[in-house]
């Protein structure tokens, strides 16, 4: 395993963090030391069900998960219903009683001793509110120096659950305050690029054919989430949002991005969760976030396909 | 004069500003009442001397000018220099003395008693920060009934002065916030659209030949203006903002309007001055502003091409 | 009048803005340019009803009263009916058709006009919300220099409308921060000590026999008030808060008074309107305002006594 | 132990953190399950120092102390040295290796085991900043169901650290905030009853002659204590803050309590970390808390003394 990249996926599935676990699995470049998960798109014990249902399916049995924070630093839980469904995963047919089983430990204690214990720097891949980061590093400050990369899913410089701030980190900019301003080296995947990641039928045709128990999953699973952003967003298209950063570490080369300082807004009365992405370079402060700009659409097709290919063998 | 409609031009002229006064003393179905001035690009001295100087220009010597606002609400006043030049308004060769002479009432009380006195409903056309306005209506709320739109340069759903805010908005915030919650009919030409109003050479030259005064000023102006985006924000091309607010007067049918509701930030730690404007309609509150989503250019072109080239007969 | 000391009294009559005037009005140490009112303990045609309605009482003909501000700069305005009931001024029998007229100049007009005038720097007097005398400076910056002295009722290390903000502040902060931001001579009367000018059944009756009109209004005045703290605070004594700037400009000598820098807390979640007064000396910031910190009580009473006999006479 | 109560001492000795912890030992109504430390008036690792030497004095070797949160949520640490001295306890001779030693569990986690394992409820008693606790309810808020009460230092009408904020609180704001709004019952003990329990020289010597070694501990530690307070404050006499939590749980007569709403600010510009406590009732919002208000203070001294003299036997 000399090459690959150690990471923890921290998540809340979740349709489009089902496909970012689906795709990491299925790539040789990584090795996930953890799933962990984190209340979001649904309350986490749902979170945590789905994440178990997905391991399930891929047959994940080896890597461990844990279940982290059931709420967020400050603010009351906000849940995102109108998208993901009343399981937090709605849509594929799924088994009520996973055999995949969860580790008794919290994901806040799992994330600090497998970074304290690895002997090479472990990548957070956080496709959720960052909740379980923040706890970990308000807990043992210490960790940041084993952390190669924060490689996460949020924010923008629009917003899509108020006009001005992205879901993940409104649902606790408090954390997300914690995380950007910890000096830990972070690559942005925001509303910008992952609406360049429009999942249409034709897509979905060309992802998943449809004929193995993961195919089927897949399609089923993206039938649910166009629909969903068709009511709720009037879009043509539903955006694979978190596969983004699995991408990212397998295939970097399909993005293009930028440094630039991004601040978190905790105390707007309009823009609470806002992040203040200075693109033009307006406000003179020192980089902290590596901002995803653009996407080669059609090799995040092709990675996604062949990763759901691999499970049909 | 039973058609045409009655507008104030409130203005910190300014580039940007100086074409739309010219387009707007062009046009038959506008009545300019009165030309109001703010601080903003440029210290309200400057701002009203270039207001003065383009009266000269263009031979308006029948509509007043009144002196406004040296500073915002509560903020310290932010000049704009890196944009506007030192005068405010470098570039084109322009009269120390100008002849045209302002008035010696305030702007503010300029534009109670304007609209107080008016038999039919006036339109405010605010190019600057909307801190004159805010003072009339905080002075006397009664002539928001007497008004029939606020049609205003200002905001976005993304920022050019902070990575939230855009300049004009962000120059006074409180004023913004006064006169968008006065619940008085506006319609808002922010950075989505006026960056759609891009210069080039190639535009300059079709708007412009230069052989008048009138052109040739426009023909500098446009020359600064390109060199000062490109400097400041690696621009190609250079925004013609504020014309948009009196294209829409001339020709509301070039532009795509959608009703939102519109929040200004004001205590925002990263996003003061910022526009939250409710384009996908998730946050239930009532609109307040119809927003200026897109644009025919083309149609932009020939209106401000007929203007300059109407000086020229 | 070589050694008068002119001032403007900006108030919301309002009991104790009532006593306020009529101990200004009887001493022979102050010159009363201008009565100005605006909105708060009641609505500004209120006020300005209830400031003409004292005129007459006591025969105050030759001071002119301009109305001012009926709204706050920002916010909703706030009314104080539980304390002064209805009219504003409630308990005295008083006429509904004041003789006194009202000047047709706006306040804020009538302000900037008096101190740009006056030969010699004018001392303001607010008892109400600082909108007024905000409004003045923002429109006219340039008075500040013919400004001796803002002696003002508002704000204290604690709160009577919120549990952190006085009501005068809290009824427009934004105002305030204005003020108190203006580098202008501050000497600020808040809570601390006014709550020491606890009128009380025994006060009343050695201030006040009610023989003559004068008199008499001040009795029915005073009853009224300590009936109301009585029934909102559960006061025993009702503090006589706006008498205290009149009184310090008349015999300063009864005050103990602390250099301190205050700010105006706007941004708050539960202290808009606060005061943050810095009495510690922790902030490292440079002081802008004379703190009231105590009172000689007996002095007060007995000024005030002399000014209610002085009517009677 | 029947009737005793179940306490875990959250604190960062400093003084009157040692002084409130003598006390508590002494008491057989109060049974210490734990001590665990926290950054504030020093650094956790000093503080947990600290701790580990007031074990050895006392003799206190049964009751495990662990090390907690060396960070607050959201804000960079604040240290009180001004106050503590370099060491967060300067002034008494003390080891510079403790032999009571701390457990490898961090505080956060300690807390909520506890909790989860005690047959009866636990009352917290913090005393520094509310990090911990705040960590363990958002770590696992189930654990409210099982906490008596939380009887804690910090607060007040007004402040130390800013005009508007007591040290505790300001230190960790948004933790205080997770605390007050979690639901569980608190008593609260700030500024205005903990400065009106004044060490001075003559109270020193009635509490402690100093002829045995925690006398003299005690002894030295007002010493020190009393010059900070008049170098840093000006004040004559020392607030003994922290002991008044473990007076009121040993006899709680002593004090008067009024049940109040107290809402945390996290937002304002000058008075981040106030409490705004609604002692006149005029938020209409439900109460949350049991304010202390009045405290009999020779009653405090007796008590004191007596814990002092129990170690002397």
């Amino acid at each position: 395993m000399g090459n690959t990249r150690k990471i923890i996926m921290d998540m809340d599935p979740g349709h489009d963090d089902a496909m970012a676990l689906i795709v990491a699995a299925s790539s040789p470049k990584l090795e996930i030391m953890a799933i962990t998960t984190v209340s979001g798109n649904a309350p986490v014990e749902k979170t945590t069900r789905n994440a178990r249902r997905i391991c399930d399916l891929i047959h994940l049995q080896q890597v461990p998960i844990y279940k982290g924070a059931s709420r967020p630093l400050l603010r009351a839980p906000e849940a995102a219903e109108t998208i993901h469904g009343e399981s937090g995963l709605d849509g594929p047919e799924l088994s009520d009683n996973p055999e995949k089983t969860v580790e008794k430990e919290h994901a806040v204690d799992a994330i600090i001793h497998i970074i304290e214990h690895s002997e090479s720097p472990v990548t957070l891949v956080p496709t959720g509110p960052l909740t379980n980061i923040a706890l970990a590093l308000i807990k043992e400050p210490g960790i940041a120096g084993n952390i190669e990369e924060i490689v996460l899913m949020g924010g923008g410089t629009f917003g899509n659950w108020t006009p001005a701030a992205e879901f993940n980190i409104y649902a606790d900019a408090e954390a997300a305050k914690v995380v950007f301003e910890s000096g830990i080296s972070i690559a942005m995947f925001g509303l910008d690029v992952t609406h360049q990641a429009l999942i249409t039928p034709e897509i979905q045709q060309r992802i998943s054919t449809s004929r193995h128990p993961a195919g089927r999953f897949v399609f089923d699973l993206l039938d649910f989430f166009m629909e969903a952003y068709k009511n709720t967003f009037r879009f043509e298209g539903a955006p694979l949002h978190d596969v983004c950063t699995v991408a990212y570490l397998i295939d970097s080369g399909m993005f293009t991005m930028e440094h630039v300082h991004v601040g978190i807004e905790t105390r707007g009365e309009y823009t609470y969760g806002a992040t203040a992405v200075d693109l033009l370079h307006v406000t003179g402060t020192e980089p902290n976030v590596w901002f995803a700009g653009s996407l080669q659409v059609d090799r995040l097709w092709k990675l996604i396909k062949e990763a759901v290919d691999s499970y049909e063998k």
